[in-house]
């Protein structure tokens, strides 16, 4: 006689079948979405490498424009959510920043086709979707901008142009896709020494 | 009766349509592979930007492919040109990888698609057109990490990661494109305000 644990699986298969599968067409877009560009993807592609024909994956998606809408709307919100574990705890500009870069390029490394997607292809979205993601995508990038500001008023940076040091920020945050990546270099090291390049500069103590 | 000048004029025509014609092809697939990418743009997309049909095109371009090819090499060409210049001046480290910053930030400004063609969309090339565009952006890449290392040893910059150094040089160039351009800084500001960044860093003196 099956136990309750057994029956249990028994009925929740159909549904991890249909999670498993969903995250197979996910996982395939990604893919191909940062290898051709959401433009140069089409839903025969995807259908493709999951093994399907493309019809089949519209019992699972409305729309090529839904698909990406999941995968950069999801970035976007473990964005938010990690802004918001930076911004309220209770340390300086230079920690918080340090936070943010560990977190964006232990994650960026790990998941280098999804920054990709996240970085080049959300503006491929539309309307309400479209205006979501702007929207997070904005209040991360004042995000930093405080952050930095706070450190220029209470003296740990020196006075600066603020809103061209955030977009600094944001590049070499950004740097790790559009460089040959080193193995050797995992995220917390790559942004610790990113940081560091930005907080303390190379120039050596005597030749300043 | 028409002077010399005018005959010279009315022989040159053709070739003078024939090469403002392409250029202005050349114009409309730049804009056209920024905005929808190399993928998402067809040639017929460009045809119609440029007024004709897409048949039209090829009297003139062999190809979508050498189409990108003419625009993405053209500009490797010009940045291995700065290079050398670079190299070849007489100049330490700082100022060697501020006038290259210059250099670059002021044609990207005043380029943004085809500074955004060139960063996001050469690997489309295939074949000997593939392998000359990447050897030239390796040579750039091996460059900076050259000038910063020379730097380095000779004490200008204080002991560091000179590859993963480059890597952010080159990311903080590439910033522009990426970020909302501020109508009021040009390329020589932006420049010098980020290499700036890099050199003496933001944190205080009194905080280091």
């Amino acid at each position: 006689m099956p136990s309750k644990l057994d029956q249990e699986s028994a009925s929740d298969r159909p549904s991890d079948a249909k999670t498993a599968f969903l995250t197979r067409i996910r996982e395939a877009a990604v893919r191909q979405f940062a290898e051709s560009g959401y433009n140069g993807t089409s839903m025969r592609d995807i259908g493709s490498l999951v093994g399907v024909h493309a019809g089949s994956l519209y019992v699972h998606i409305k729309s090529k424009e839904d698909l990406l809408y999941q995968i950069v709307g999801e970035i976007a919100e473990s964005g938010e959510a990690a802004l918001q574990l930076v911004e309220a705890s209770d340390v300086g500009a230079i920690d918080k920043l340090r936070m943010l870069a560990r977190i964006h390029l232990r994650w960026s490394m790990a998941n280098p086709d999804a920054a990709k997607v996240f970085e080049r292809e959300w503006m491929r979205l539309n309307g309400a979707q479209l205006a979501e993601v702007q929207v997070k995508r904005q209040r991360w990038a004042d995000a930093v901008e405080r952050i930095i500001k706070a450190g220029v008023d209470d003296g740990t940076f020196r006075d600066m142009d603020v809103a061209l040091a955030a977009v600094a920020f944001r590049s070499v945050l950004n740097a790790n896709y559009t460089c040959d990546g080193d193995p050797d270099v995992d995220g917390v090291t790559l942004a610790d020494e990113f940081v560091d390049f930005l907080f303390n500069g190379w120039v050596a103590s005597e030749h300043r």
